[in-house]
């Protein structure tokens, strides 16, 4: 039985503590907040100590590991703690607001010999992963094209916009770590064009809403993003790979079955509302992958280094589109 | 809170006593069965006193609501002390292992003024119910033809096959009850072809695995079935509805979302395996309206009546099958 | 060069007309027609010489073939004379209005060594085909079902009604030949249920435009005919094959290609609207294989018998309608 | 009936031909190429007076049009000297080899004030047809992006490179105008990667084979490019276009209905093998289109300012391209 300590109880904390709580090998020893009451409410009803005091998971011998799931701006100092008292980590990304400190978060990881995870749970959809074996594997031959259209059902509360690194960075990590996953090749250069075309107010926020950008694998192979803030038809996440022997699609769920012939129409029901009810399951499956990799010491997870690889790209994004040009990675610290 | 008994600890009993455990409204009181250790196993893990005796249930005021999931042998008599005592009742069919005493249940409830529902499942999964809407609010026109295939995923265990009335009671019911829900008509004749062709062995046991039904309905529409024990390509249940204004389908759900395209063909991967899988949430759907009926006093369950209406419409199937004539629905009592 | 004489300048001669005229390996003759206007016509456009006298044609040695598009009572004369002029012979179906003289047919066919074919054309579509073969292959293992639908896009010209057979017998023999064509297996046994709910127009003139009809093989799998004359939604005809290794379904084809996705729905366009459209094609694959099996003496089409064989299914499900049980094929001569 | 010249006897001259030679409402008056054999055979087959000399088409005053079919080294003189002698023109992209040259084009059809028409023939295609309908309609609401998928089944002969501008002329043209024509908006940024990755042969040529380019519309929305002149799996061309209302798809068609489910895989056949298949009814279109217009003096086809257009746009491309850096329209003469 795997002891776990949780940082967040927020959102994709109580995401995490169902998960743990519902998992036969692991269990909630601590759920740690700075609003103790919502560390308390979630602990009521998962398991584990409520809390506001990291320190107090770091001393405690008997904790295995962290999921770290509070604020970006806590996720650095949290990570080096953890690693520095021997804690397999379990990190939603960003690992950290800036490249230096989430470099030097790796450094730390590398020299305490640790397990430690970046939180990219797209890699666990099942169609994602299916798709990203078979490119392994070949199906596609030399892989030429990847696009990847990510479009959320809808805005993000605008009190969460400030401190949330952008749409570039927040939305598009995820994406960027999957193109590298899936290609299995390093990014070497982007161009990056973005405008806030559905709600005016995310531009005063300095954010964006829709955007375009385009990535030059090292090997050659060209990577494409969509991405889209709103739909007015639900969650829209697919993948496709192209290559000389042919293309692979992770194709957008459906979620109801019904089929309607009239006329010269067809109508199908059963578009997916929601970015949750689409990637819930992965959830699971990255932490049944945590718990595997701490009880067997082998990790199939993203790593830390995959964490700061995907926030590089992020970065030249960001500095493609403030400059309208082609950014090469090589000019990102 | 309704406090609800459950009669059955077996495969079906356990679904029950885990969407109950879930219930934000209910919670189980006991857990009957024969089996002392099987009924402890299952309160253990889901809640409710573990006992092997029905009287304490029905001695019990506090008891609100019984589910019977016991073997079909049990179920009249447990309907009936249910009536008596006044507890609502969810009782999977058949109601019992006769037309003669299924229909004294009815008369029981009846008298009793309670509310009774029998656990068609299928009534609550989201693709049926809507193709069911649609037609009910006309988009199919006038219905000339409903089909209804059921392929199971495989075999039953063929211990499971004596006493379970064969494929065309056990399979069939669901499916008749379906049609009839559809429709909003009642059969007035069936005709059916039927062998055993996938294992000699349910031949033995005097059952089948395939079989061909059609019906007619008293308004002149014509239904189908299309009944399989075993498919190489997992569980596969669906429902087409033809008439003037169209057609509906309740198709197969996909598991997956991978497609593959690659010299002449595409492949997808996704065929759903099991028939558990697929209605998994049909029995949720159906406790939640059961509790609601309980607590609103107006039920959308299907009734007793439909119960028993669906088992004649078995054995008029059998009667068929056995002379290889068409039957009138009026030859059966 | 194939020279083809041409009986019948209705719709179905236009169509066989125009594919000769376009065929590089054959041409029109003659075009005989009791409407002489019609023959010229037709001549006019797509060559041959007009006529009203049938026997030209089989006292014209330059002939090598006959195409008998003709109203069905002209089929067994044409079919009888040409046989013994030894002319290669495409017959539209039926052979013959009566069995008795159907069977003539064949054995004057048989006697006379000749080539002879019955106008199944549906064979020849590109998607019945290749189940066909995927059958024949055992892509489905042991064939336990087959199911063909067929509902036209409107109902018949009432005028052409009267000595069409009716729709048990029109529209049937096309579904009872690929029936038997793909499960490489005889009828033994017919059940059939039909009425007429669409036009009380056709009921007067003895005809249906629903029915559904089963049907057992002699190798014991089980077949099934859903037949509508009239859609809202175009022409639908479509066959699936169950069997213990899998399902083939050749499927409806669509006409366009736009997907419109929005709120809570997806809508393709794309219905194939008319019979026509969809089995243009075959027609011509017909006549490119009639042409074949002239030129090298091997044929790959439906022969006479084969035409009769669909007849005897054609007999048999009228007389279960009329009677109301099941039909063996032993019944019929 | 419309008179029509036809230059060039090549394949695409074929295709125009055979499709003048089947209208209802148009006749081959010439059919003039350097190769005087080419003509010939091509007028035996579809009318016309063979010729190799331009002059007399231009001199003859029963010739009402004129489709330029020939090589692109010719289009822009023929075009000019049948303006003078006021023809109607359905001329081949692009219309000169230079922007200057085609831009003298248009002033000279201008100052003619006859119709003239670019053969932009995907405009004609059904599905990319309802498609830009949809969006003229505002069915996409405010339109944010558009994906112009065109993969080719197959290298262009190697001897047809050299002087055929290269694919992001060749190929884009045509994808740049359906971007103008869907959107309804012109261009104001394009960013192009691309290179040669499927044939060496062709970067010895100058040319490339893979390209994926984006592009600003002047009201804010982007576009995207993905080009591939080799697909395993047959031509694949396909338009998505997403916005605030929705999204429309122009599909790829398929050739093919045939299905398979079998173990955990459903397989479809059907890919649509050729670019040729695929468009060969939008040059039907297009030339009902080009006889409507003349008849009506009303045109709905691209004009040739929209075939400038698509090639002021293919220039920026290829300057993007070279450069490595987004190229402004205002940079392009």
């Amino acid at each position: 039985m795997i002891n776990i300590a949780l940082f967040g109880a927020g959102v994709i904390g109580r995401v995490h503590a169902q998960n743990v709580a519902c998992s036969d090998d692991a269990r909630l020893s601590y759920i740690v907040d700075l609003n103790a009451k919502a560390a308390e409410e979630l602990a009521n009803s998962c398991g584990g100590n409520a809390g506001t005091d990291p320190a107090v998971v770091f001393g405690d011998p008997a904790v295995d590991a962290v999921i770290i799931g509070s604020s970006t701006a806590t996720h650095a100092d949290l990570v080096m703690a953890a690693a520095r008292s021997g804690k397999a980590i379990l990190c939603e990304k960003p690992i950290a607001e800036d490249l230096a400190t989430a470099r030097r978060c790796t450094e730390v990881v590398r020299d305490a010999g640790i397990l430690a995870a970046t939180g990219f749970n797209r890699r666990f959809d099942d169609s994602h992963k299916a798709l990203r074996e078979g490119v392994r594997e070949g199906r596609v031959g030399r892989l030429d094209m990847l696009h990847l259209t990510s479009r959320s059902e809808r805005l993000p509360a605008l009190e969460k916009v400030p401190g949330s690194g952008g749409m570039l960075r927040e939305k598009g990590t995820h994406h960027y770590d999957l193109a590298r996953w899936i290609a299995g090749d390093e990014a070497s250069e982007v161009y990056a064009m973005g405008a806030c075309r559905i709600d005016p107010r995310l531009a005063e926020l300095g954010d964006l809403d829709t955007a375009m950008i385009t990535l030059r694998f090292a090997g050659g192979a060209y990577g494409h993003f969509d991405f889209s803030r709103q739909t007015n038809y639900g969650s829209d996440e697919r993948i496709e790979a192209f290559g000389s022997g042919g293309m692979l699609e992770s194709r957008r769920p459906q979620d109801g079955n019904l089929r309607y012939t009239s006329g010269r129409e067809t109508v199908e029901n059963g578009l997916h509302e929601s970015w949750f009810t689409r990637f819930r399951d992965s959830y699971k499956a990255e932490l049944a992958a945590f718990i595997e990799a701490i009880e067997t010491g082998r990790s199939s997870l993203p790593s830390l280094e995959d964490g700061l690889a995907a926030q590089r790209i992020a970065e030249a994004v960001v500095q493609s589109l403030a400059q309208n040009r082609p950014v090469s990675m090589d000019e990102i610290d």
